[in-house]
C-alpha cells in the first residue's frame, strides 16, 4: 500500500505511506479525489502543475474475476475539467499484485527529453532515457520493450498523437497478448503524459506481494460467487464472448440512436454490414477470432482479433463505439477499413471516438465525401505528419469545426459524444451534458432503462424520467469505477440480488469494514462531488453542462426529434 | 376458411364450412375446443372414436413472421387426457395459404392397411396407398415421398414408433431444407396417427388462397412493428442465432436444476461437454452450420446442422430439451452420442425426451450404466425391432418403471417432465403438475421469472409466488399457442410494448374485431377450461394434479430441495 511519485522535473521518483486522506479508496476515486485535492484547477493542463495518476482499482491484485481496469486521472486538455480515463489490460493486476496503491507523474522533463518508466517485480521504479523511441508508434514500440524487458511485463504507452500533446491523445494498454490495442482513450491524457515526458510505463506482472485482505475468507466465498455470477448470466456469460460490445449495432440502429453521418440520421443506411453478427461472420470466415479474452483474469471473453481476408492480424477488440465512430459517423461500412482505423489510432495513440467523430465533422464541412474510406485513412495519416489539418483533427471535433468553421460538431465539454444519439436515447443526452467527464457513455449508461429490448420501461424519446435515471446510472458506476471491475460484470451485480451482496462482502473484506448499498452509493456520490468541485473551480459552470447547440435545434431522422431535456432539467441533475 | 374431414374408416374425405361453434379459433384453441366438443372422453385413444386434428394458427398463412407452428389436438395414449402438440416446420403455413382451418382424421383404417393424405395447391385432398412404406422410417419416407410429389410440399409423416402405436410416438414434421427433424412430440400423438392407418399428410406449399385479412392495411403495418421487435431483441435477435436453446444448458446447470443421472442430481459433472458453447464451436470447427432456418417464414434462425468430423449431416436442430433428455438424464456428455440419438428419434419417429427419459429409467434401474452411449441407442433399436424391452421404451418412462419394478420415474400425468427440475425451479413444479397436457415446459414455461440472471424475482427454491406466475404463463401460453407464432417471438411482444400492441393488432385485423389484451387472457382462460372439462371427464381428477411421489421425497442435489409446492397450492393453479 504506497504511493509512487515520480517528479519528471528532478527525475526522482518517491514511495511513500498512502495519505490518510486517501485510505481506502481506489481506481476512479482515488483519481479524482486526489486531483480535486492536489492539482490547481485553473493550471495549464500541459504544464508541470497538472499531475497524472494512475490507480489500480480496489480490488485490482486480488484474485477476483474481471478486475483489470486502471483508472487514469489529471485535468484534460480536452474538456478543460477533471478527467478520470480508465483501461482494461494487464496493468492494473501487475500493480495490485506489487502492492502499489498509485503512480503519480508530477512536473514535466524539459523539452525534448523522453523517459520510460520501469516498475520491477519488487516494485523498483526506475526513469530510463527512451529518446531513441521519439515518434515510435505504440505497437512497434512494445515489440522493443518486450524484447528489452521481457514479455512478463504489464506496458501503458502513448504514440505520436500523445508526444505531439494532442487533446485526442490515448495512453495505449497491452492486453494479455502484450498488444497495445486497449485504450484509456478519452480526454486527451496521452497528452498529459507526453507532455511530462513519459513514453511508456513498464510494470511487472510477476509481482507477489499483494495488499493483504482484512479477511481471506469471506474474500474467497464471495469471489466465487460472484465469478459464478458473472458467468451464468446471459448477457456476460453468452451474449458477450458469442458477439462482443459490435452486438449493439443492431439495436442502437433499430431504435434510431445510432449517430450517423455526422450525426445527422439516426439509422445507417448498410448498418447490416458493420454489426456485430456480421463481424463475428466474417471473423469465423477468415479464421480470426472471437470470445476472445482481452484482459487479466477475464472470464468474459467480449474481445475479439480481426483479421484480412488473408487471415493475417489487423487489430484487436474491434468495439461497438470504434465500429461507430469510425464508422457509422463517417458513413464507411466496410469492416476492413473500420479495422484498420482502428489499428491506425492504436498505433499512433489517438482516442478512436473522438478522432472517428473529428474526421465525420471534416466530412460534413465538405472537405471530403463521407464514405471516402482512403481519405479517412489519409486525414489519420496527417495527424502523424503534424500538419495544421492534422493537428485540427488531432485535437478533436471541436477543433475540427474552427478549422472548417462548421457548426454541427457533435460534443460536451468539448468531447465526442458516444453511439448513441442524445436525440433518440434522451437519458444519454443527461449523461452526456452533465458528467463532469464530458460526453462519456461509460459515465451513466442508461440504454437498457429506455430501450423496451433491453428491459427498458422509460420512453427514449421524451424526456419524462430520464434526470434520475442518469443520477443514479452516473452515482452507481461512479463507485464502480473505483472497484478495478469490467463494467461488464456489473450487469450481473445488478441483476442478481447474490452477487450484489457479494460485491459488497468482497469490499468489506478487502477493507476490513462491513460495507451496505447506501455506504457504496455515499461513496459514487463523493467521488462526484469532487470532480464538480474541480471542474468548478476550473471555470465549468452549469452553462458547461449543456450539449452542442445543435442537438436541441436539428431533428434527428427517423423519429425527428431534438434533444428535449431543459437546462432546468439538467440543472437537477446532481441534487446533492 | 373450411375444414377436411378424412374418415379413415370408408376412405372418405368432405369439405365443410368451418361450424359457428369454432370459428374465429386457430390453433390449439381450435384443436382443445374441438376434441373436447366432438370425441368421447372415455374413448380408447387409439380406437376409432378418438380424432386427430391439425390446426394451423390463426395467423399462419399470413405474411407475418414465424407463424408456422401447427397444432396437433387428440386424446392422448400416454397421458389419457387431452394433448395439444404443436410443431414447426412447413405444414402450417402451407395449409394457411390454402385456406385450410383444420383437417379432421376420424375413424380407424382396416387393420394393415396405411395411407398417404396429399392435399394439393387446389386445396384438393386424396388419400393414397401407403402400404409399401410400412415400417419406413422417416428420413428415407420423407427422400421417396419428395421424388415422388416434388420437394415443394412439406410433409408430416409418422415413422416406425407411430405405426407400432407406441405411446412416445411423434409426428415429424419436415424443416425449410426438406428433412423430418422437427417433433411434434408429446402425448404419443404419433401412435394416434398409426393407430388411423396414416402414414403422412403431403401438403402443397404452393397454395395461394389464404383466408382474406379484414383489415389487411393494419395488418400490413403491425406486422413490419412486430417483426423489427423480434429481430431487435437481444433475445431473439441476437442469442438464439448465436447459441440456439442449448444456450440454456449453461444457465439450468447454474441454478442446480438440470436434471441428470435420471433425475437424482440437479448439476450435471461434464456439463461443459455438451453445452450451447461447446455445440456452437463443435458445428463451426467441423462446417456445420449455426443461426440456421428451419421454419418457413422464421426471421429467428435458432436452428442449427449438426455434423460429424468428417463433415457429414447427421441431424438438425439439436435442441436444449435433447441434449438434457438424451444427455444429462442418461449421463451421456457426448455430443456425438447425442445426435445420433436425436436423429435415431427423428428417424424412428420419437418424443427425445421421453424417450431419452425412459432410457435413463432403465439406467437408473440397472440394466444398463449411466453414461453408456452404446446401450442407450442399443435400446432404440430395440424399439423398433419391438421387444418387450423395445415396448417397454417405447411407451416412456411409466412403463419402463413397471418393467423394471422401478420407482423413481419423473413424470406427471405419465409424461416425462422437461429439462428443468421441478425441485430446483419450484414454478416449473406448478406447470408440470397442472397443465392439462401433463408434465411440459412449453405449457407455462416459468425459468425467467425465477432465475436472477433472467430478470427473475423469485426465490426458485421457495413455493412463494409460484402459482400466480404459472398460471398466468399457462395462461398467455394457452393464448399464444393459438396464432401459429414460435414461442421464441413471444419475448419480444411480453418485453416491447408496440410489438404486444402491434399482436392484438395482427389478430384484430385478421378477425374483423378490435381485441384488448384482457379478450386474448379470456381466450387463454377458455382454452384451458375446455382442457380441463375433457380431462375431467376422462377421469382426470385434481389428484393427477400431481408430480410423481419421488419429486416430494427425495431432495435434489446440490440445493437438497424437494417439491414444496402443497396440494392445496397446485389445486388452486385453475381459479377460474
Amino acid at each position: 500500500m504506497k504511493f509512487l511519485r515520480v517528479n519528471m522535473t528532478e527525475k526522482s521518483i518517491q514511495a511513500e505511506d498512502v495519505p490518510q486522506a486517501y485510505l481506502g479508496l481506489g481506481g476512479r476515486g482515488l483519481t479524482s479525489i486526489f486531483i480535486d485535492a492536489e492539482v490547481t484547477p485553473t493550471c495549464d493542463p500541459l504544464g508541470p502543475e497538472n499531475k497524472l495518476i494512475f490507480a489500480p482499482g480496489l480490488l485490482s491484485g486480488t484474485t477476483l474475476i474481471n478486475t483489470s481496469r486502471i483508472s487514469i486521472g489529471a485535468k484534460s486538455p480536452l474538456t478543460g475539467g477533471i478527467k478520470e480515463s480508465n483501461v482494461g489490460g494487464t496493468v492494473s493486476a501487475a500493480l495490485g499484485r506489487l502492492g502499489i496503491t498509485a503512480i503519480i507523474v508530477e512536473g514535466k522533463a524539459p523539452q525534448g527529453e523522453l523517459y520510460l518508466l520501469k516498475i520491477d517485480e519488487n516494485a523498483e521504479a526506475r526513469l530510463l532515457p527512451a529518446l531513441g523511441f521519439k515518434g515510435t508508434r505504440t505497437y512497434a514500440l512494445v515489440e522493443t520493450l518486450q524484447k528489452d524487458h521481457g514479455a512478463k511485463n504489464g506496458i501503458l504507452c502513448i504514440g505520436p498523437a500523445g508526444e505531439n500533446q494532442l487533446a485526442s491523445a490515448s495512453i495505449q494498454s497491452t492486453d494479455v497478448d502484450g498488444r497495445p490495442c486497449r485504450a484509456a482513450g478519452r480526454g486527451g491524457l496521452g497528452a498529459v503524459m507526453g507532455s511530462k515526458g513519459l513514453k511508456a510505463l513498464i510494470v511487472s506482472q510477476g509481482g507477489k506481494h499483494p495488499d493483504a485482505l482484512a479477511d481471506p475468507e469471506a474474500f474467497k466465498g464471495a469471489a466465487m460467487i460472484f465469478a459464478k455470477a458473472v458467468k451464468e448470466h446471459p448477457f456476460s456469460g453468452q451474449l458477450m464472448p458469442a458477439l462482443g460490445t459490435a452486438m449493439l449495432v443492431g439495436p442502437i440502429n433499430a431504435a434510431g440512436a445510432f449517430p450517423s453521418f455526422n450525426a445527422t440520421q439516426g439509422v445507417l443506411d448498410g448498418w447490416e454490414r458493420i454489426s456485430g453478427e456480421k463481424l463475428a461472420e466474417t471473423i469465423k470466415a477468415r479464421g480470426g477470432k472471437s470470445g476472445h479474452m482481452g484482459c487479466s483474469q477475464c472470464i468474459i471473453h467480449c474481445s475479439n482479433e480481426f483479421v484480412d481476408a488473408q487471415g493475417k492480424y489487423v487489430t484487436a477488440a474491434l468495439e461497438y463505439e470504434t465500429i461507430w465512430a469510425t464508422g457509422g459517423m463517417t458513413g464507411i461500412t466496410d469492416l476492413d477499413s473500420i479495422a484498420r482505423m482502428d489499428f491506425l489510432c492504436d498505433d499512433i495513440g489517438l482516442d478512436t471516438m473522438n478522432t472517428g467523430v473529428a474526421i465525420a465533422v471534416a466530412m460534413d464541412a465538405g472537405y471530403k465525401p463521407f464514405g471516402d474510406a482512403q481519405a479517412a485513412i489519409e486525414m489519420l495519416e496527417e495527424i502523424v505528419k503534424g500538419t495544421e489539418l492534422g493537428k485540427a483533427i488531432g485535437n478533436g471535433p471541436v477543433s475540427v469545426g474552427k478549422h472548417f468553421n462548421h457548426h454541427r460538431v457533435p460534443v460536451a465539454k468539448n468531447q465526442s459524444i458516444a453511439a448513441y444519439d442524445p436525440r433518440g436515447i434522451q437519458g444519454m443526452a443527461v449523461t452526456y451534458a452533465t458528467s463532469p467527464m464530458g460526453a462519456d457513455h461509460t459515465a451513466g449508461w442508461v440504454v437498457g432503462q429506455n430501450l423496451a429490448a433491453f428491459g427498458g420501461k422509460l420512453d427514449p424519446l421524451s424526456p419524462q424520467g430520464q434526470v434520475e435515471v442518469s443520477r443514479a446510472a452516473q452515482i452507481a458506476t461512479a463507485a464502480f469505477d473505483c472497484t478495478g471491475l469490467c463494467q461488464f460484470a456489473a450487469t450481473a451485480a445488478n441483476d442478481v440480488p447474490e452477487a450484489g451482496q457479494a460485491l459488497l462482502t468482497l469490499l468489506g473484506a478487502k477493507l476490513g469494514t462491513a460495507l451496505t448499498q447506501e455506504d457504496v452509493n455515499a461513496l459514487g456520490v463523493r467521488v462526484i462531488k469532487a470532480e464538480r468541485a474541480f471542474n468548478r473551480k476550473a471555470g465549468l459552470t452549469n452553462k458547461a453542462d449543456r450539449l452542442a447547440k445543435f442537438f436541441y435545434e436539428e431533428p434527428l431522422p427517423p423519429h425527428n426529434k431534438t434533444v428535449l431535456v431543459s437546462d432546468e432539467e439538467m440543472d437537477r441533475t446532481f441534487n446533492f
